[in-house]
């Protein structure tokens, strides 16, 4: 076994008093990240619509997420080797984590098929045929150079019943103890450090949840992840189970609360204890006309804003929210202009960014818990 | 008749002493414009894929085209006028020029008619019917507040016979005569000076053009343009009507030659003494991956890019050109990613503003034929 990588670590500087929120630095090899964070998600190697200095200097992205699914498949490892891994192939000098792409093979491939030695699928892009297996997606991931890898792990569908939901643990649970095997075998690729992060599944099973946070646990890894939430449960459900869960993942590692969600259901597990989100939410709905704005949420096709000339968000995140007005961001998101697509992803983003950089300032001055309950009426409301 | 309007100028700056090229200075009421100049298109309110901050700091552009045919349907020239305006619509302080409809209506309506009155048509969104007339499309640019307007013709295809042309003409020319008058009896609708060229048809005829162009000077607006042309007629053709229509249309007044062309285009006819160009050539293409470098033309589909990572353009007409890679490009553009379109798009834009800045620049310095020779094979080379 390799000794500890001293250039990672994660460090909890702050604890609110009333919950059980934290602030804390993640450090990796690409650089510091302050927790609680939102990782703006760049499936492809992009962030939707975004040029990166924007996604730098507007919405002040510290980390981003890559998809080993979509990279794998495109521009493929090959090219992505050639470039000197993602951060050179993608021009971006900061962190970088990546899926496994369990999640993608279930939800976007066709004819996936599991087996004792992974899960076997067609590409959606060309029909060609691959398999994914523990080991193999941390060599991906590996030469992709991600400084954050994620063990590949059965996403359940929701709803699923117990004995789908046991089995699926189950096989979780082997894939993981070989994606470990895997990773201590194995060295950074491009020479800088790189961590493993195990993933909880159990559906919305307090035991299964139980058994498989306790599980992970021993795995020993330098942080963990909550995977299979916000897949259409409840949101009432979703906060148990990640209250069960955060009972048992160590205090002392960073907690990963995969796509979610909502900017209320992003303080409301902050509050539990989480100190990492991505989520596609902020950019894909934006794509579509939804923009997150410090009055409540705007659905800006709608009729009403037309003639609505005042800025897209006038306590403006971004310098986009405050440049641009709703009825021009209306015409464009009707129209199909790509201008469209890139204002509200950049707003979108931001006020997540925004939102979770000012969770961390309450935490530290012992005010969250007021902070987040005046927020959330105002953060679901419709306008 | 009104006085004429004493804050809108265009004044001859220097004149090569080889062939007919000149600079000069564009005064609107929205800023100079020194040219000759590219005018990047801006369809419907947006060049697309393009923030403004890009447009006018890593691109540079100094006017913008809009489409008087686009914004009429769509957001509709009741929602610009509530905004004050396309100017305050779209957040865009500079010069805009806005075509007057009549080449969309020709290749983009449905259902499209001639009559006495105008051009029927039905709405290529929607399919509801409407009608251009040179009275109603003055109205509609007054409305958007455009600093210049543009009469509305009739463009006639390529290849045409002689008697299509000389009735398209004919028309064209009584639409003229209608459009002056309008022009003449209305003022600026938002108190700033507006100006409206007229648009010298003829096709590939020589006779015709000749026609048009005095027929167009008789009308004594401020600036003049040449329509019809890149239409599909061999570059050679182009240049020659070029001449021909340059010999007839006054020296102190600039022209535009609208919907022209590539980098090649662009400098012949800068030597056959045009001001003024727009075209959807580097963004259309743009975003299809053909890109327009120091080196030549690029492909960035091709296979070849694919693990080329030295830069989109080693000459950097802008900061994306530099920032990001060849084989980084051709990922985003073969995969659909929205920031393929908007790095392509970006790149291109600056590529051709740099040329026709460089341009005014050997016009001035008085090398301009010999730099000119020098650029056109490098231009059209595909690399």
């Amino acid at each position: 076994m390799l000794p500890k990588p001293d250039n990672y670590m994660f460090t909890v500087q702050s604890r609110d008093k009333e919950t059980r929120a934290r602030t804390g630095l993640l450090r990796t090899a690409h650089g510091d990240v302050p927790t609680p964070v939102f990782i703006p998600v760049g499936t492809a190697g992009t962030v939707k619509g975004i040029l990166h200095r924007d996604l730098l200097e507007d919405i002040g992205a510290k980390i981003i997420l890559g998809n080993a699914y979509h990279l794998y498949l495109r521009p493929g490892t090959d090219i992505i080797e050639k470039a000197g891994g993602l951060h050179r192939f993608m021009s971006w000098d900061l962190p970088v984590l990546t899926d496994s792409g369990g999640y993608q093979v279930f939800s976007l491939a066709d004819n996936r098929k599991l087996t004792d030695e992974g899960a076997l699928f067609r590409s959606h892009i060309d029909g060609s045929e691959h398999i994914f297996t523990p080991e193999n997606t941390i060599d991906i991931q590996r030469i992709i150079g991600a400084d954050i890898m994620m063990a590949l792990d059965e996403c359940a569908p929701f709803p699923c019943d117990y004995r789908y939901a046991k089995k699926s643990v189950s096989l979780t649970h082997n894939w993981l103890e070989r994606a470990v095997r895997r990773f201590r075998e194995t060295e950074p690729f491009w020479g800088k450090n790189q961590v493993l992060f195990p993933i909880v599944q159990g559906s919305t099973f307090d035991d299964l949840r139980k058994l498989s946070a306790e599980f992970v646990v021993t795995a020993d890894m330098e942080g963990n992840a909550i995977g299979g939430l916000s897949v259409g449960e409840p949101a009432e459900e979703m906060y148990r189970i990640i209250e069960i869960v955060n009972e048992i993942l160590p205090e002392e590692k960073p907690r990963y609360l995969m796509g979610v969600g909502t900017p209320v259901n992003i303080l409301e597990a902050i509050e539990r204890g989480i100190d990492m989100f991505d989520c596609v939410l902020p950019t894909r709905n934006g794509r579509n006309g939804m923009l997150f704005t410090g009055e409540g949420i705007i659905n800006v096709r709608n009729k009403k804003w037309a003639t609505d000339f005042s800025p897209v968000d006038p306590e403006g995140p971004s310098t986009v929210s405050l440049y641009y007005s709703k009825a021009y961001l209306r015409h464009l998101v009707i129209s199909g202009e790509i201008l469209g697509a890139q204002i509200a992803s950049i707003h979108n983003l931001a006020f997540y960014l925004r939102l979770v950089d000012e969770a961390r300032r309450k935490i530290e001055e012992g005010d969250f818990k007021r902070w987040k309950n005046s927020m959330t009426n105002k953060l679901s409301e419709r306008l």
